[in-house]
């Protein structure tokens, strides 16, 4: 076998550490050999690290500093410990999710299980390229709803300039933070089974072109699904987001949010926040009810989708609200479905709302020349301003 | 390596079975293996059990009765078997499916080449979890259209309740059944290559959010493409649905079709029956065109999308109609596109009908407040209720 | 381990080739050695080539001729070689790309890395069936932008007619034509990162029932990101197509391409050539820009979307147009965003428009009976015929 494929299991390094006790010094000292061996900049192929079925603790932080690494176990998997947690278990045959499966326990003083990080200015360093995380579990062991700040600890977090990293295949479980990526440009982010997270994934600093597609993200009420600042063109489309499904774009441009299945017990399923602008939410189902948790984050005027910014696009989508009248908050208000909270420009067409109680498309009083085309019919739109177009649905 | 990571070529059991004699007794054994290794709740992470490519025959049933087993082979190795049937062979180079390739011929008196299923409640005994199948062929080696009752054969059945089984880069061919999962929780079913099965894809009993995504569906005139009941909020996105594509809900809520390309030589390309409630089909193409098999199943009026239940929305997609008009059923009748069968509120918007003979969306007279925005110019719109509204096509 | 399973660095040819010298060579003799193996009608599963993290050399092409080869590595190993060719990388710590990494350098006089072709009529002989390439990365080593002529290297070249061939997280940069599949059959190309390439994709002779999903398409100007002449039916969706994103389809008919992101320099994002019909744009986002590259091929009145052909749909897309006056072309112009260049019957519905400066709607005057609605104000739409129905966005 080449000497650029490693098993965690049969690795030997000195001093020797059973990967079950502490699978982070391992893929360290596998690392470390990496880089013993690839000397030069035209020698750095990286490596791939197998991590067969079983259960692994993590004590040490994993530090990744060279590009085109691949770490690969055989399966998510996945097991509900929110479920576990209120059940009675003694009979149960697993209690544990399994697989590849890596217990995320720190005694370093670290939150990261891993950490994506190179020294130095990337201009004159070089970006991480083609880092790739498959198939494996990452699992905080303990935690308790919301998961926020709950335990604190972060699955992967990539905190150097980077290009086309990998996440695919993985499960998540009861992490504060499943994701958070820097600075990143072109990651794809697809077939992960994210779930009783705080957050999933996080797109910090300034980010290009992620793709986010065909996840399971399974987040609770306190964190976000997707959370993104300043980003550039993402492309979100063909996931399951549960429970507390929240998209939050904070200062982000030309997103693309198509064909997306999103079950919230809350408001802000998606908030375009500050000023977000030429976005498009397309052909996504929105179920709205009311059950586990609760938060006093959004009220129900925040909208199911909020808007601010200018010319942003929402068309063909299917917004079904069913919550309790009682359990409207403020109490009495008819829900917002849309609110276009500021911008100009943004266009609304051929959605349709479904509610068990009044709700409303409302206009803040700053927007400008918002048209709203068969997404309303006349009682379902409010508008503070006189500064629109509307279509209603018949 | 470790003792969770099987190969089946290289397995020992006693007494001895060759793979390819009778790869499931194999699979049999070690499954018996890993039940031994793995004693106690929290030390089960399962196992990996490989296949390589080769031609195998199972004679026995593999069942599958614990958590985070991963069957995975190297490649789907699909052959079309309908067309090599109906073809002069003597001088290709290759007459079998292959890859991983599993001939599913059991002599054991059971249908299924692989039952996931375990004793008890599940309550007590706790749901399988994160069961993966990958990369290889299911081919029941011998069958004729429609395939259904056809060889009577079933790939791959899910018995016990289940979490976020997955199953990815499967081939399946010559099948009456290829996947049947019951009391399903997040299933994932992605990028297999399912063709020549009587049904591709049955979800059974109740199921929670369902994610069939980038699959290639090929079933014949008797089964489904999808079949679910009782279902709540499956994504149904980037899937190429062919032949007789048939996507039937049995009183499912919160459906999302979106983003899928569809032909059938037959009506009933999507179906909601019974009561289905809040279904998003959208950004879909569907092709109708006359070609291979019969049918009496549905005839002409039967909709090419058939709604049943309210609030349903249909928003976006293409319709593409070409039948020559003298194999239409009933003679001389004009084909329906969409029939909203019943049900109050269901919203149809921006659909594009395109077809070589007259084609009509219909509401039947037990229908209330449909609405039809562009979706039907007035010559194609045939109400036989007053109560909706109708906003035709220029 | 079965004999049906390779691996490039220990396999031992005679003669001995290193791989890193010449992997072609290598990979040459382990088909050579799969054919000698695998001699009947119904022994031939193919086999699985594993190629490790590591640089190698192609020297010579690989010619495929068998059904159901999986040739797989550990990672696409993308690193941006046009922004390493426009830095200072004295301190880079890589500069090459890595991961499972080819350097494609025929000196055998071919143009193709991997070339499949199966000699004889494929109704004699048989399709080429199956046939997988996974997780490597094929790298033209050099080049210079816009890539076309370039280098003139191919990635992988099918030319004999194939079914369910799949490419999956494989990685391409700097080849003139990534991929090219003629007489294509159910292709599967999906999750790569194919990158600073000109062509990316394209599907020649006719094909059937693509499914293009998931991908970076990362194309220079004067080249296409996918492109495909007489196909049927492929479906083109969640994919981020970038930098001169070009879908070009030569007489194709029922395409559906949804919920993609593109961004391009350019004009003609996707262009319908010749005849096309009832194809389906749904969902997807356009970005237009002005900045890297020239060129003459297209004008600024050639259109974003560019259709010829009749009963073409286009919904719920929003188009983003952001180019400096002063970089229009033809000067002075009003760029057009969608031009209905000829046909019958094209349906526009419920797209958005952006623009920096006054953009168009055009129709031919040749055109008849399109319908534009909620697509364009009155005074973003230019009709050179009275033939049309127009419901302007007010």
């Amino acid at each position: 076998m080449a000497n650029t494929v490693y098993d965690v299991t049969t690795w030997t390094g000195t001093p020797y550490i059973d990967p079950h006790t502490d699978i982070g010094a391992v893929i360290n000292q596998i690392i470390a050999n990496i880089k013993a061996n690839q000397t030069t900049q035209t020698t750095r192929p990286g490596a791939v690290i197998y991590i067969p079925p079983g259960h692994y603790n993590l004590l040490t932080r994993v530090v990744i500093d060279v590009s085109f690494l691949q770490i690969k176990g055989s399966g998510h998997g996945f097991l509900s410990e929110a479920i576990r947690d209120g059940s009675s278990t003694g009979s149960w045959t697993e209690t544990l999710p399994g697989a590849s499966h890596i217990q995320v326990m720190n005694t370093d003083g670290n939150l990261e299980a891993f950490l994506v990080s190179r020294t130095g200015d990337p201009n004159v360093v070089g970006r991480l390229n083609s880092i790739e995380f498959k198939d494996f579990c990452l699992d905080g062991v303990t935690d308790s709803k919301p998961y926020l700040p709950g335990n604190s600890k972060i699955g992967i977090s990539v905190q150097s300039d980077n290009d086309s990293v990998r996440i695919e295949g993985m499960g998540f479980v009861y992490l504060a933070h499943a994701i958070i990526i820097k600075g990143a440009d072109a990651p794809n982010i697809t077939n992960n089974f994210i779930a009783e997270c705080g957050n999933c994934i996080e797109l910090t600093g300034a980010s290009q072109v992620a793709k986010i597609t065909n996840n399971f993200l399974i987040s609770a009420w306190a964190g976000y699904s997707i959370y993104a600042e300043n980003a550039e063109g993402p492309l979100i489309t063909g996931n399951s987001i549960l429970w507390a499904a929240n998209i939050t774009m904070n200062n982000c441009n030309r997103v693309t949010i198509s064909s997306n299945k999103l079950l919230s017990n809350f408001p802000s399923m998606i908030a375009l926040l500050g000023t977000c602008t030429e976005n498009l939410i397309s052909a996504n189902h929105f179920r709205r009810v009311y059950g586990d948790g609760t938060s006093t984050r959004f009220d129900d005027l925040f909208g199911l989708v909020h808007l601010e910014g200018s010319n942003n696009t929402v068309t063909g989508n299917m917004f079904s609200f069913n919550v309790p009248a009682a359990n409207i908050t403020p109490a009495g208000a008819n829900p917002t479905i849309v609110l276009v909270k500021s911008g100009d420009g943004n266009y609304l067409a051929t959605n349709n709302i479904v509610s068990n109680v009044p709700t409303m498309v409302v206009l803040d009083a700053s927007t400008t020349a918002t048209r709203i085309i068969y997404s309303a019919k006349s009682g379902q739109f409010n508008p503070y301003t006189t500064n629109y177009s509307f279509i209603a649905t018949p």
